[in-house]
């Protein structure tokens, strides 16, 4: 049903994703926004057909998806909202000054779209991160093109979600490159895309394997591009003690259920937990476990993921050293994820890096150090996350300077006394972090900045007023925030 | 003299800049501000050796050198004034909403500084693109310890700005690591360099053949890691018609001015002139060429530099349908660079792609198209550029919509009836353009922006506002920008 698109296709495809990005950023700001509204209303507009494709597709449940789904339109109109105010282009401006020698020219600079961008979809997140998620909201809101590749996991989702959009562009007389849908279940024509001379970058959200070899891809072209690649994360909870002793049953409670949420196919699932040998520590698995035990098992996304989900929680406990704490003692499908739990100690981690990788799925490995220092090595040698957690008292935190100064070394998000599961749509969201978690800890997946992913900045030096992009001009019709001759503000310039 | 740096020394060099990270880190804006102004004193204090020094080792005039170092001083001490007044952290703040269901926790985002940053020093700027220039600068200024591998053409000069750093790292008494100085001709250095584990970034100013080979290293790394190589451009000049017609002899003095600035050794340098087979143009070619015959030859940086101007230049004017228009008609000696012009057709220009390469000199191609379609066409097929330039009147620039928008695809600055050397330092200030002018389009190497080549974002997720940094604190002590809510303010925070 879905063919996999040939070069040929996808030489097609990328040309009218050129052309129509010419077209698309000389739009104003407001038409960007109204598109990405329309789109929005158009995914509203699909009703239950959506929902009950994606439950077919996904095996997610229904609530989970609607959430998902309004999650979706939201971040829509959260970055139409933001496009259209205009301040995130950073616009900054020097006047000339005649009498500086050499004269100092006019010189004023602000964001301008990078150009169209192959989007390749998650699968753990069907809307909120695939046809019409965070990277195409992105993308549209910079002024770039794009073109999605549909998760092969979810295809018909996928199509029912770009139909919406293709309604967008004709409702909002968008260019019709403006967006493109392509399938491919073969590697060859996610190659195809990253290689294509018109691609001028890449989202992805998946696995360290796809986002590693996109990456790869994009680096070995003539012209190398950037490529945003969300890869995943173990991100590990630091269990400081007096915080455990106080709390070991709520601790518990709290990280079983983030660790099994949506039977653990979240990019912040916690994958590890790191305490020190003692009393609480002991408790602390116990009554974790048993809160493992008692949790359901469910269907995970497709097949793919569950024989890897056994596969890698096989290979995890066959490990020296590695027990098995619990696993949940309910019933389990062919097609289901059993939450599990598994320990190990400081020294054994340490020296086994295939205990550092992400095992996606509902599993966590608890690490047991001898002492802080043990934590602390640990901590050293973690690879990028995109959250790390501690618990801790305040006294904890205080005497444990060195650890905190290694936990910020390693992650985007750097919670204190919270789960990292749960991502909230907001500016202050970093979600991102160094590699492996992603491919350029400098940019975020979620979040307004996601736009600077595919922008960058332009200056035009000595353009006459009436000249200049309107962001830039003297008026600031917009009233726009912009930097002018250092000073942030959002006045007129009056020239001379 | 100057031995390479063993691969044990650069081990030794990288731990004791990544401890120092650690502390500097977290050392408040005013002290590293202070740093960096140290650091501009000394350079003062090193005086006139410094000057002689660089003269010899550069050919270039002790003006020049002056003024460099003037402008060295400016950079340190604006970036240090900028990095001290703290807005260009982006700090955001969401505050908590309890009684959002599920709650939204309080989050707080600003940059980090990524981790040591190794600078490779360019040739063409002893002073402002070296040692203690702009990349150290902006590295400084995001809290990076540096690594400096001496250019292999002025270590002498080098060593004396490295010595003024190490005195101002004493008197400001700041952790021994923050800053080393390391000697490599060979590749080796460089790769041991890019690839230690310990390097977070990678600063680089210099050919394309250098910039792209560190790229690759850093990109093969088991951690890859981000590189800002500025790796110089052709800058094209495209000469509209009506303008040509009115300004044809101001415009040929400007641009010959231009090609022949500091003996054409600026990354700026217009090494491309295009322009629509006329009368006009002919006469331009003309002037173009009697202003070069009168300019006087002059000393290049270093053997290597003027051997390969000649090489490239000779290889140019070996190819089919390329014509010299004329050379410097005064004395020149061995270590000098001839100022010369050469011109062929729009056809052949498209057809032979050794004719986009830059020569770095004193030398500029004056491409004569059939038309204003066939400019187009040399406008999109040229690669990545620092800069281009329209000489248009407001007519031509009317009717030239394709080609503006073709030229906004290849720049990351654009100038209207300017000549592109001359950057100035000031916050609209653009250097960088997409590939091969530099790595990343998305960053610059010169103005205040250039600090986020070495920075990342870093969200706080529910810490108690005693524990968070300083800039992300409800107090605001140090008044800087921030977005709290969605909304940009100064304000404190009053929590609940």
């Amino acid at each position: 049903m879905f063919t996999d698109s040939t070069s040929n296709e996808i030489g097609i495809v990328m040309t009218e994703a050129w052309e129509a990005f010419h077209i698309y950023r000389k739009m104003s700001l407001q038409r960007r926004a109204d598109f990405m509204k329309t789109i929005a209303f158009e995914i509203e507009a699909c009703g239950d057909l959506l929902i009950q494709t994606a439950m077919e597709e996904t095996n997610l449940p229904e609530v989970r998806l609607k959430n998902e789904r309004a999650r979706t339109m939201f971040q829509l109109n959260q970055y139409a909202t933001f496009c259209e105010e205009g301040s995130w282009l950073n616009a900054c401006i020097d006047t000339a000054v005649d009498d500086k020698n050499p004269p100092k020219p006019d010189i004023r600079k602000m964001l301008v779209p990078i150009g169209p961008v192959v989007v390749f979809g998650a699968s753990n997140f069907p809307f909120a991160y695939s046809t019409a998620g965070g990277d195409t909201a992105c993308a549209l809101a910079a002024g770039c093109s794009v073109i999605v590749k549909a998760h092969p996991a979810h295809p018909k989702t996928s199509t029912i979600v770009a139909n919406a959009i293709y309604k967008a562009v004709e409702k909002c007389n968008m260019p019709k490159g403006i967006f493109a849908h392509v399938f491919g279940q073969s590697f060859e024509v996610g190659k195809n895309l990253v290689m294509h001379p018109k691609t001028k970058a890449v989202g992805f959200t998946g696995s360290y394997i796809g986002g590693k070899q996109l990456f790869d891809w994009a680096n070995q072209r003539k012209e190398p591009i950037p490529v945003f690649a969300e890869m995943g994360s173990v991100n590990p909870i630091f269990l400081l003690q007096e915080k455990l002793k106080k709390d070991t049953s709520s601790l518990a409670q709290n990280i079983a259920a983030s660790i099994t949420l949506g039977i653990g196919q979240f990019c912040t699932n916690p994958g590890l937990i790191i305490g020190i040998e003692s009393e609480e520590l002991n408790l602390f698995v116990h009554d974790l476990g048993k809160l493992i035990q008692q949790t359901n098992p469910a269907a995970m996304l497709h097949s793919g993921i569950v024989k890897s989900y056994k596969n890698k929680k096989s290979e995890s406990l066959l490990q020296e050293g590695v027990h098995l704490v619990a696993e949940s003692e309910k019933e389990v499908k062919e097609n289901e994820g059993l939450p599990s739990a598994a320990t190990t100690t400081g020294a054994i981690f340490l020296n086994n890096p295939l205990l550092h990788q992400e095992i996606f799925g509902p599993f966590s490995l608890v690490v047991r150090c001898k002492d802080l220092n043990e934590m602390l090595e640990v901590a050293m040698h973690l690879e990028g996350q995109l959250t790390a957690t501690i618990m801790a008292t305040e006294n904890d935190f205080l005497q444990s300077n060195n650890l905190v100064e290694a936990i910020k070394n390693i992650c985007g998000r750097f919670i204190l006394n919270g789960v990292p599961t749960g991502v909230e749509v907001c500016t202050s969201m970093q979600h991102g972090g160094p590699f492996p978690a992603s491919t350029d800890s400098r940019f975020t997946a979620v979040g307004i900045d996601g736009i600077k992913r595919f922008a960058r900045p332009m200056s035009f030096q000595n353009w006459p007023n009436n000249l200049l992009p309107d962001e830039l001009k003297n008026e600031n019709s917009q009233k726009i925030w912009r930097t002018v001759n250092g000073q942030l503000t959002k006045d007129v310039i009056f020239s001379n």
